[in-house]
């Protein structure tokens, strides 16, 4: 039911002794962890602790939006909006909005292209910010409220929703003068822990998704990776993997054989990228999309510098579209043995022949079997990643937490843009 | 008018003195890369020596397809869809087919996603591939002949154009037998390079594009960086810039301000990868998207393990859309400052001042002036970077023009699948 690792493309890599080795220092860090001195750690109880009402309300909501516009526009940036990407990507398609997602750069041909996209079509936004006043955003805001008050006038209340502050901030001023509606982001959860908030539950209830079975499966998570970081937790185990290999292989690619994960490894940079990236340590965090990358970056995988390891996530096709190879009336293809064989099986053994042809060629792999393409998988790996990440940070001695050099840019940009005051 | 490099950002990082010693060492690389004892490089004199006939076929070909499909599907992997989509989503949207590409992974939910797609719209389908035997297009181009032959019939065949091996080849012998029309990769251009022949260029013109001007900016491209590699061609300097950043700092990121050169950058991502990435060496080639990225893989850049350089593509907004950030009532959002100025400029703010951090944070960071989102930029930049990159391979003294790991890859997923004779 669960994911579990398979660790048999780490042999030669990581040692069960040294993996042992670890469980001191490991457990050490699930503690620091748990006590965790003012850190932002809601994130670790908020699948057990989510309230009914507001799962309601953000199921009530999604519908409410699903029925009255055809496309959202989820106008944030960072973890204001990766993780809605990344479920939305993730599932089955399924009646709902389009959700478009806008803000999260600065380039005006996105911000015109996605506009366009949206004539002729009925709109509603949500936008999602702490603050209020990180310059993406903001300006998106900006340009999207112009757009919608022209277009619906004082109907605009009906379609604008923020997901903000739950006491101050620009963004909640505004709402509150407008009479948009309000959802709020807990402030003990960083942006990039925040997506089984309202940040990332309602894009993906408006899009059709089931939040009620993400939350279960992150339930799931909480119960089996929230409990003390011994080596039987994947979670706990991963962060020992992780720090281990640290020392000799700097870069760390997720990869999936699945367009539908590529969202998803977008998250997982971002949430180990600002997590592990400081004090001049960390590793650098990619992805790759196989068997794809394999035409591109897999030669630099095979034989490029040994400094890479890989984390495969796994996905069982369940219930996923059944094809399989047909015939070819006259053979030139030289696939004829594969004629009648399923797709999903054909994928699967490039899987494991890359898996273990990366491990030959001095690349140490770990395979994630995480299950079906679902919500409940979603939500479970969604916890599984934050806790695993947050005690790698822990181990390695960094505060997972934090975001320095982010903040940095961001000031440097009101400076440079000559922000009274900055 | 032409593609500048600004190398102010990578000041104390590489100096004139170091670019200097390796004039001679350039020179010889520019020797043994025209001299090129049978190495495929139909690329270097491809667009002063393109024939009039077959760019006037292509575009022929092109117009046909969009008149008569709303949707074109590419079938290819690797270099055979890589350049064809980074110029497809690098140009402004323009009337045309809808490209979607497919047969570049195994997974079965993209291939439905991608058919579903074209439920009740007009199909056409270019399948580009050397040998018509590489297993994921050879899958792809089985189920999609199918679905079309179910629909089509006897028309199938004004609908399908192969672009293959000049003389063998198992999709040469098909495209004979059932008339589909033809088009030819030249035997002495390889995959990577190939962006300019046939294999970019029909799917460019089917999706609107000018391949003519296309081909007028790579010949400008061969005048000024096709002659002999001195610091003064732009391309010999910026490959003399990697193979000394190359020694310590081996992971190589590619980035744009823009979402249109997202593709652009994993076109980069092969022709580096596979070209350099061999011998247990070569950079780690990887993209990002600015400013969007500065709010995840930013902390990692500013303050993670000193390991990067970057290659920022910078173009010139010019004929763009000219969105200015609007006025707000009350100003909540603490923006009003920027109130009436171009999202270009503060796009282009963002872009120097985040240079001038990443560089002071230690980081070399290229700047490339590119020129404006236009055919004849792109055109440029292809030739640009083949050159410069080829002229890499050859200063470190690795072959720029095999991919032997791919090669296994391929050979070692016949034989996983059990293929007769493998």
């Amino acid at each position: 039911m669960s994911l579990l690792l398979d660790t048999q493309y780490l042999e030669g890599f990581v040692t069960e002794e040294e993996l042992a080795r670890c469980a001191g220092p490991l457990a050490a860090a699930g503690e620091a962890l748990a006590a965790g001195d003012g850190a932002p750690k809601g994130w670790r109880t908020l699948p057990e602790g989510f309230p009914e009402p507001l799962l309601r309300q953000l199921a009530d909501t999604g519908r409410r939006i699903r029925e009255s516009a055809e496309v959202l526009l989820v106008i944030g940036i960072g973890g204001s909006y990766l993780g809605a990407r990344a479920a939305l990507d993730f599932l089955p398609k399924r009646p709902g909005c389009e959700v478009l997602f806008l803000g999260n750069s600065l380039s005006p041909s996105a911000l015109a292209e996605t506009l366009a996209r949206c004539e002729g079509r009925e709109v509603a936004v949500n936008v999602v910010s702490k603050s209020g006043t990180t310059t993406e955003p903001a300006i998106a805001f900006r340009v999207v409220l112009d757009w919608m008050r022209r277009r619906y006038g004082s109907r605009l209340r009906e379609r604008v929703w923020c997901t903000t502050d739950p006491s101050g901030g620009a963004l909640r001023s505004l709402c509150e003068e407008e009479g948009f509606g309000r959802f709020e982001i807990p402030r003990d959860i960083g942006g990039r822990f925040s997506v089984l908030t309202p940040v990332g539950l309602l894009p993906v209830a408006a899009g059709g998704g089931d939040i009620a079975a993400l939350l279960d499966g992150a339930r799931e998570g909480q119960r089996r990776y929230g409990g003390p970081a011994c080596l039987e937790n994947p979670a706990a185990r991963l962060a020992a993997i992780a720090a281990l290999l640290d020392r000799g292989y700097p870069v760390s690619l997720f990869c999936s054989y699945e367009p539908y994960a590529d969202s998803l490894c977008q998250w997982l940079i971002q949430l180990y990228g600002e997590s592990l990236g400081k004090d001049g340590r960390g590793p650098f965090p990619a992805a790759a999309r196989f068997t794809t990358d394999l035409h591109s970056l897999g030669q630099y995988i095979q034989e490029g510098r040994r400094m890479l390891w890989e984390t495969v996530l796994s996905f069982d096709p369940g219930a996923g579209p059944a094809l399989t190879v047909p015939p070819l009336a006259a053979g030139h293809d030289g696939l004829d043995y594969l004629t009648g064989r399923p797709l999903a099986e054909i994928n699967r053994a490039a899987m494991l022949a890359t898996a273990a042809a990366h491990h030959d060629g001095g690349v140490p792999v770990l395979l994630i079997e995480a299950g079906r393409r679902e919500e409940r998988t979603l939500g479970e790996l969604f916890y599984f990643f934050e806790t695993a990440c947050a005690l790698t940070g822990c181990l390695m001695g960094v505060n997972p937490f934090d975001q320095p050099g982010v903040e940095r840019y961001k000031q440097n940009l009101f400076r440079l843009l000559g922000k009274p005051g900055c």
